[in-house]
């Protein structure tokens, strides 16, 4: 086990009707309050207005900045830290999913820092403070609702970049099942594939005697794989919907990642392609990570079948354990498929033309990954595993 | 699943050589601290010592009160709040382990209050406000390094009494397994009775629908049963030592609560004993829960089936979960008295006596628990189960 540092200090409040409170949150950090939206969908179900009448009722100001898309780019956080300057905004509030969320985080680490905000992203700069951000969120899957981290895709040549500071973490966070309701099952698979994924990019790991930190993801993993079964047949069941929402922070406050180092190739690699395609992160996710999976197995086949073993009840055989891993990662591709979600690149029309355009891209600052570390030669090799 | 709020914003430094970073935490709160420890360990083993230089390193000012007892008392407490006034002390630093940390937590909220600090304890009053505290762990059990709970004993009346206000979790907490392989079998296995009944506590629901939780909880438990069986044959067994302390943090930072309300009667129950007796609190947990959990398990056979099959691998028969429910209890306390743990009153002296006396005074504010309300004849029934 390594030594290492925790803190989930983000106010988690959770539950029917949770956003009412949202004004009271919101008061404590200030007068003036950034509201960051997406395109559309929080207008179109009432949480807009319940929002907005929850801040005016506490005599806040409210200036608005909407239209996030997914992949969030740099130029409208640009814009949103000017406008938060011109505005003299006191917290940001996210209502939306990871991408407003990511987007309220730059916005936020950007308005008292002299320099250009892309300075943090490439490692020039380390951020000291931001202004507060409170959520609330709508789609269950990124997990920046409790996360240090913030990805931004700067169009200036489509580099999607990730980083995280412990200041950046949320100040409160609202979390109501309800409001996934109306997520299409689309959105609320490819949301379980990045929560999968965040709890997979920590279990695997060559790291010795993390148990409680395996038990953890496994009762995590086990929890999403059985309720969104559930949510993809009875979307507005509550119980179900509220295991996959509290799952989603549970698995990316950092708690799954104690006494070991995160892997994040798999992310890493996915990046590239969301970059330039601007698919779903977590459709791209469902395609790469076990692609990942089959490539690096061979250097911790005892863990590949712990977790076929937990996870997926597969049968051991002490004298085959290869076996055990293999089936334990064709269970978790055949679940992937069972809810939906593309197998292969070529299903969602990623053909071979730019492999090695993003094979590059990923690696040009170093190889990549934890468990395996990966050359230009090996992200390429994963790329064509997954076509 | 119930509504709930969740922070767990205390700062874990955990690992090997922590304790080094001691000064450098608790300066970044002021300059005087309060150092509060119990009888002695920390100076035969060199760490108060450590503790000591790393604070002066950092040029800080030391007051100090040592000899906090087992079953923290009211009288020292009220001495610490007087320093600590009379100092003008900015934070408090307990160095120890649940007696000298909820001796602290009562020492920080008396210090800003003008009246009497027992009034917090019997409801008079709420805590608004409180010094900051840090703790360096010595034992794992209790979890009041991550809790915002304090348990003081009123040596008027011998009346023990647990109370908690958010405020009152620890800034910081620094913990070292490698502090933890001096502790005595009977040290260790009294922490792990304390650890295993917290999640207990919360486990045993009649609230329907908590996954997640049940999940976290199984996991927690699975592990410490597996850590203490290593750590009593190897006590200078790092990983072992790791995973117990670990699990004893997040066994009662409040996650394993979320969305369903804990029940509390067994730990309330237990108090009566070791403020009459004196006891270790875990040595009287390890005799009160099993009897508690003959006493009420009829009311969610479902629930105590699930707990043997999960936790102790019982094999399920579905046409007697009753059964099932009733070998999950016998395995659990054969668990207890395999690690060595008295499993009835009688053998640790305490005879049919005063039972009336501790039933009525652990009722005397009315029925006790959640899972089952208990009146007076259910806890003099229980504690008579016990003998």
């Amino acid at each position: 086990m390594k030594n290492f540092k925790f803190q989930a200090p983000t106010k988690i409040i959770f539950g029917k009707g949770a956003e009412d409170s949202v004004g009271k949150e919101a008061k404590k950090f200030g007068k003036t309050v950034l509201l960051h939206y997406g395109t559309g969908s929080i207008k179109q179900y009432g949480l807009y207005d319940k929002v907005i009448s929850s801040l005016k009722e506490e005599g806040m100001e409210i200036v608005e900045l909407g239209g996030v898309l997914p992949n969030p780019r740099l130029g409208p956080v640009k814009e949103g830290i000017a406008l938060c300057r011109e505005k003299k905004v006191d917290l940001i509030l996210a209502v939306g999913g990871g991408s407003v969320i990511d987007s309220a985080k730059a916005i936020g680490i950007g308005v008292p820092y002299a320099g250009d905000v892309w300075d943090f992203f490439t490692g020039k700069s380390k951020v000291k403070e931001t202004l507060p951000l409170g959520v609330v969120l709508t789609i269950p899957a990124a997990g920046s609702e409790v996360s240090a981290d913030s990805v931004i895709t700067n169009e200036e040549g489509w580099y999607k970049k990730a980083m995280g500071f412990e200041v950046m973490r949320p100040k409160f966070s609202i979390l109501n099942p309800e409001l996934t309701f109306t997520l299409s099952k689309k959105q609320t698979t490819i949301g379980v594939s990045d929560i999968i994924t965040h709890v997979l990019e920590r279990y695997f790991t060559r790291e010795k005697n993390v148990e409680l930190t395996d038990r953890l993801s496994e009762a995590t993993l086990k929890t999403v794989i059985n309720n969104v079964r559930i949510s993809i047949q009875k979307p507005q069941d509550y119980s179900s919907r509220a295991e996959i929402m509290w799952s989603g922070s549970v698995a990316h406050n950092s708690l799954l990642e104690t006494g070991r180092a995160a892997d994040w190739a798999s992310h890493l690699i996915e990046h590239e392609l969301s970059a330039i395609y601007d698919i779903a992160h977590g459709e791209g996710l469902a395609i790469i990570f076990p692609a990942w999976m089959k490539y690096v197995y061979k250097l911790n086949i005892e863990r590949f079948a712990q977790f076929a073993s937990r996870v997926w009840n597969v049968n051991v055989y002490f004298n085959d354990l290869e076996k055990v891993a293999l089936e334990g990662i064709k269970n978790f591709e055949d679940f992937l498929k069972e809810i939906g979600l593309p197998a292969r690149l070529e299903q969602i029309d990623i053909h071979a033309d730019r492999l090695e355009e993003m094979a590059s891209k990923c690696t040009e600052g170093g190889p990549i990954g934890e468990f395996m570390k990966l050359e230009y030669q090996d992200v390429l090799n994963i790329y064509k595993l997954a076509l």
